[in-house]
């Protein structure tokens, strides 16, 4: 079921995380439900949009659900990754109503917080327009999610930075420090790194631009330039891929776009996203 | 050493999370600082804030390098909940250099996390200046990271809800429907739940409330309802405790504190706060 | 399946509780069954009381059998909770015969627990026959069953104090002591726990209870007082919740409920109870 | 430490076991401890015995309070294995009060559960006093705590028996029946179990005793036998291990042992041991 | 399913094994696989064999392609234990494309190193024709894979030796000069030592071996003998089962099995076999 | 410690998989050290090679015994990566005899095979002498232990492939099938993953090889070519960095690296290595 309602986006195996956040939430048990609604109960329930937005998690939520109670039918009512409007219904669980209520805000917290993501991250994307540069996220993630916060980048649009220090080099200016220069950091990097990893090198100055291209670097990061310099840095090496990062905001992602970076990256995608306003509504069944 | 910085909030034992998050992070190896930063190089880096606020999570910064390296000191410069101003010192790490470069991100992820809760909790807590009432947390929380953030809000001044579904009652809509009317649902709790366990009833109008008072529950919720009304309420049963719950924001929770409710509850505390901008600067030690 | 068979009494998760105990006794194989027990043989077996009791676990007993083997058919011959004789049948499982041995002893360990504490918490419910008081266990419980003993305690007719320390205070000698008297620690409790959180202060006098009554708690304990000493208790704060703890037994469990305390609570229901005497009597099936 | 407070019985690693009852126990906080004692309080505490016995688990004691806290100090009081008094003081643990309170409970169930099962054992080894039989356990342990219960029987002066299916072959009247006859199923075992695993038949009659001898069988189970048949089993055979199992007690074990049997099982060491009656008292410090 | 794929060799319980092995290889996507083929591509793949061998581990893969995507339909080729020569088909897979391709490689990997350990344990078998000796394997295994390795050798027509150090007693140099001699070491094994376990002593000399069999052990081993002093043991103690240990090779294991030793391990067989030469043939289905 | 004995090679964290490895190996105990060696015997213990080669794994033998008991003192004799005589001492540790001896097999298990699989990396770098072509691993390594399998690559001079699927895009002949061709197979992959991730495409033939220049991989891996043909490709596209793979030996690894090839990975360094042959020689130390 889940091959149905990920889409074509990769969502991760989560099953640990997903019981773990039950754990978490329902204990020992749902102790309301379980003295107040009785366990014959059946009912049909609906998550419910209170903004627009991006939905993603779908599958994230139906794992949930699954994992609360076998028995939940899940039906997604929107595509993964699909726009919506306030008020839209994104899908209806229907089963024991013990096990919905149980499974509620759990299902919920993920949804909300990977639809914020993928909202927040077509937004960006959005204001790019025909660009051809590419919105990607970083490491600044909730942690323990971050493979899911990245899924729901790729869901609104965005692609990913690397996903964590293992599988990217990117040098800092406290690496060059460290290494005594730009050149000598790259160097032991494409000395000792495997050849399938790429090397970033992060630059505050167009002489550093400059000694990181002399470097034959595979990625230039230009780190908190002004648009200008960003431009020049990019009509000066126009073959070489260069990544804008710091301060991107939707105010000024556009210009940012504008200097012909390929790869803008912000953080706020997912360490200032909001949690998306859903909501469920139960509906008893009643028998005839 | 954890003792010592937590202050007296009850910072919960989360070993396990940061071991997760730095498996997530860290993988393999932080394959840049392996490659390009001397193995015996030594530094000291200050984690810094660029905006001002109320800084929650430093024995957890405390644990992340601990659990990095054991080698590395770590030294608070503020106590746990202080308020600060843009630029100030938060903490001091020192050690080996790759070390803190590998725990960097993870360290910064809490505490950004943490202290945007708290700082967001403080907001709250000033907005209703010498009110009685309390600023409390929901159950909406990043999966797996609920025991922290709940941590953060009482840092930031704020109290909180019950933790889970485990540990108190709150009986709403669907529950009373179910279960045949407030009354019902009420006795049926009361009858069945633990003596150590509260409960709750979320009410929508007057005549729930009414309802509620008279099945002698512990906690009258009032689910979003006008100020002029919550103040009936509480003003109709001035022995009972109220909470106010739905919608609240920094605008309006002054009104709110005025109508008398003894609770607060915001979803916004842990559901939409940003991370806090600090940032980590390094200095490399040089052998004389 | 589970849903079917655990009545309404709330069985919690106990997955992982099951595989580690199939981890701890089965090991790698069941070598007896492995090396004697043809692969193909099918069988029959059907779990029956060497005494009579309530029946607690069947649930458990279901979920170990279906881990060792999905095929495994589960049958339960009485509801949860049951009161039945001695030679009764409890269940029936049926399927692949080395299945059924591999999982026979962890089946029966569960349920031969479970059924002993859910006996003897029926033995004190029983005796304290038209009381309105509840019989409550305590946290004196298997480090790692916990929450499957206090289902056990609900099964047989009791109720559950908190489960740990994490969900209500109870204040004892030593928290007065610290914290400087009743009032204070009463005080400091209400101040800082959530409002969700219940506060008992254990008592030992008629003068603590004097004073736990003005800090106006939720719940008095009355520790380890004799009749007469709680019977004035109650009839002095006639409506103050009491609880009644220290050396309850079989033997004085109805000259307490006399006294009109609304809460026993047993530690021998945990940490005294006996297995029940169960055992599983297969048959082998014969292909004609 | 753990090295000079297991004495010699073989204490097995319960890091994992420990960590979990510490979780269930301790959840996030222990509130009460949190809200009431301050932060700097010290104390001592001493775990005293209310009913004599024999001690066992005070390293696994001093890993919870370890596990709590690695600033309390533990020192053993007896040693591990020592026959004490009512009254005797088993340990003492000092340090910040809180930690005290937050570990007494964990650390008191454990070690009151494996003292109950190591006095219980000493029970049954006094009363068959010069024999040279063996008492020893079962696989009727609490789930999840058979090694620290099989080594509280060592303690007590027992022995074990199998510690599971995985590590001995124990053919019964099932795998008799499967493996067509008592002849067929020993010599399956032979053939494939490891050389370095023994092979025992329970035998119900004299018969399938004889049968079993012949079969060359490392031990003969004597399963719920008068002590005149076992007698009989013994003189007839008296050059093969024999074993006494099934309805062991206190009153018959000296005649069970007068049989001549090597070994005596007793499910009971296990199944239907008491926590032995301890109890923690603390002496807040005082700053002069 | 997999009871009827896995022989009747005892495949142990390998699930978390398998998650771990997934979690390694594919991490949060095979991105090769997501980015290129279509998600609703069919295919049907085998895997065969490059070289010739014995199968072991069919029961593995089939568990590594259901815990991957549990649509995936497994068909063996041949049964458990099977000798095959170059080009046979071991089994078939088929179902959605990019799941087969996800599993490939750790189903490779399990299968390839069963096979390839079954194969050379069959090759010491053959060698030693029609001899009654045994051969077992050592505790040289992968960390983390004992028991699928030990397995692995029983399906190459091997037995096993102890699965660890607390299933048999091997009293080695160290262990005799520790305890002060061949008898006192042994004495003091049966004396603590639960009845159901053995206890073996490495011999290096024939005077060793006299003491060994004088105080009685159950199996003598023959550490790094010749065959004619093998030989000699064995003639000496003809009712002594001796196992020969130590330097056992393809070329003299026909020797030594001639001694007349009745167990020869040989640390070889895991330690030293090669992964088999397996590969996985692909073929993607196209709609009419 | 650790960061004085692993070099610089970037030992990964591996405290689970070694704890994983005494569950499996010590279980609940080591029974013959508990048994039969006085528990205050102390000993010395050299590990000892007895056939050349090149050490890794020192770092994980200190922390393996150092889990069994941190009272153990370690002291390696060789740095990390050392070319060794057989018959060198490796390390050295001294302590409780029992603790060495229980730790002694997991210690060996692990160093035995990493230093195989260093010393065998370390003959197919010398063998390609001068050249400045990489031996690189694959993913043909044992299910749980890749990271720590890679790290002895690295160990032995040569260096890592990918670590896994997700690292990497490496697109092979069923990928390029279901995308329809090479061209389209590169440009979806170009198309969604990361930017910091490499695209390499597995060719048969020049003209796979001519298709993948055009679409402008970053590696083309030339998939068991003969040399000549190898040559060709490297000749044709000088600027192209080219792997050569499949059916690499010892044999004839040197003709390989002659036609130009930059990088050669190679299965056997991780599917075909033998565990090297040590041993841990003790000496019990006498009170004077």
């Amino acid at each position: 079921m889940k091959h149905q309602i990920d889409g074509d986006f990769g969502l991760p195996e989560c099953g640990d995380t997903i019981r773990h956040a039950l754990r978490e939430d329902v204990g020992w048990a749902d102790i309301t439900s379980l003295f107040t609604v009785p366990e014959d109960a059946a009912a049909t329930a609906v998550i419910t949009a209170k903004e627009p937005g991006v939905v993603a998690g779908l599958g994230v939520a139906a794992a949930v659900f699954e994992a609360v109670d076998s028995d939940i039918a899940f039906l997604a009512s929107l595509e993964e990754g699909a726009v919506f409007e306030s008020g839209a219904a994104l899908c209806t669980v229907a089963g024991r109503a013990r096990s919905l209520l149980s499974g509620e805000r759990v299902a919920l917290n993920f949804l909300q917080r990977l639809s914020g993501i993928a909202t927040l991250t077509r937004a960006f994307v959005d204001r790019i327009g025909g660009s051809d540069a590419r919105i990607v996220d970083t490491r600044k993630t909730a942690p323990g999610l971050r493979a899911l916060e990245k899924y729901a980048v790729r869901v609104g649009g965005g692609f990913n930075h690397r996903m964590g220090l293992f599988d990217a080099v990117l040098i800092k200016e406290n690496h060059i420090s460290a290494a005594g220069g730009i050149a000598a950091a790259v160097a032991a990097a494409y000395q000792r790194a495997s050849h399938v990893v790429t090397v970033t090198v992060e630059c505050r100055t167009l002489d550093q631009v400059r000694q990181a291209v002399e470097a034959d670097v595979d990625i230039v990061l230009l780190d908190n330039m002004s648009p200008d310099t960003m431009r020049e840095a990019v009509e000066t090496y126009p073959d070489v891929s260069m990544e804008a990062s710091g301060g991107v905001s939707l105010d000024n992602v556009a210009d940012i776009a504008a200097t012909g970076v390929r790869i803008i990256s912000v953080g706020a995608l997912t360490h200032s996203s909001r949690a998306l306003d859903l909501s469920m509504i139960l509906s008893l069944q009643h028998a005839g």
